[in-house]
């Protein structure tokens, strides 16, 4: 897509960090990092969200992460874990599904924070999703 | 595995919200959630980490967000998006492989923090990572 900042960056036409590239996929240091060594990997096809990718290329994504992402971080960086995460629609910064691969270190002290105040009694929310 | 608090949910010997089941998976909700209707879903084989985790079944359990759970929390609670996460090693805190989905609404806040005085310069981290 022709405004998809994503797009030129497996184009070439705006620089990255790239650790790794196939003709299908691609990953790339996050300029924002939470962690030392946090990537992103996209599939060069533009698609939105999760719900618009299919099954072939996302195993092939978590095949990329399994046999190369991975033992590069965990040769070069030392990782002590690596968290995934991957955002849909709102929280989603750039419409371009890709999944950030977060290294974990000892003390790095990665944790999701959340507007607790939001938060209904776990019953009453069962009580919504359960089958009626 | 005997000593496994999800195989123990799974199975039912430990009691759970259960929002979907099959003969593959089992989701139901995070007793601690980040927001309203934060599930975990889980292989019912037991698997420790995504390095453990076949290309069939990873497959699979997407497909099960994309067609059950995803419809399932927008209907129900309307959610206005969908992070996904997933701990391996440091930072998991029950060694059998789980996917997080946390739904997303406006206000919620949610964020990764994380300790960046560890934080390195960028290039730094890409002349470690980049092939020689």
């Amino acid at each position: 897509m022709a405004d998809c900042i994503f797009c030129k960056i497996i184009k070439g036409e705006i620089p990255s960090y790239t650790v790794y590239e196939d003709e299908k996929v691609k990953a790339f240091l996050d300029t924002n990092p939470k962690t030392n060594g946090h990537l992103l990997l996209v599939p060069k096809e533009h698609k939105k969200t999760i719900l618009d990718m299919d099954r072939d290329t996302l195993g092939y994504m978590i095949t990329i992460i399994q046999e190369k992402l991975y033992p590069i971080l965990k040769e070069k960086l030392n990782i002590e874990g690596l968290t995934l995460s991957q955002n849909n629609f709102l929280g989603q910064d750039v419409p371009h599904f890709h999944i950030h691969l977060i290294p974990r270190y000892t003390n790095d002290n990665l944790t999701f924070l959340s507007n607790t105040n939001q938060l209904e009694k776990i019953e009453d929310v069962y009580e919504k999703l359960k089958d009626k």
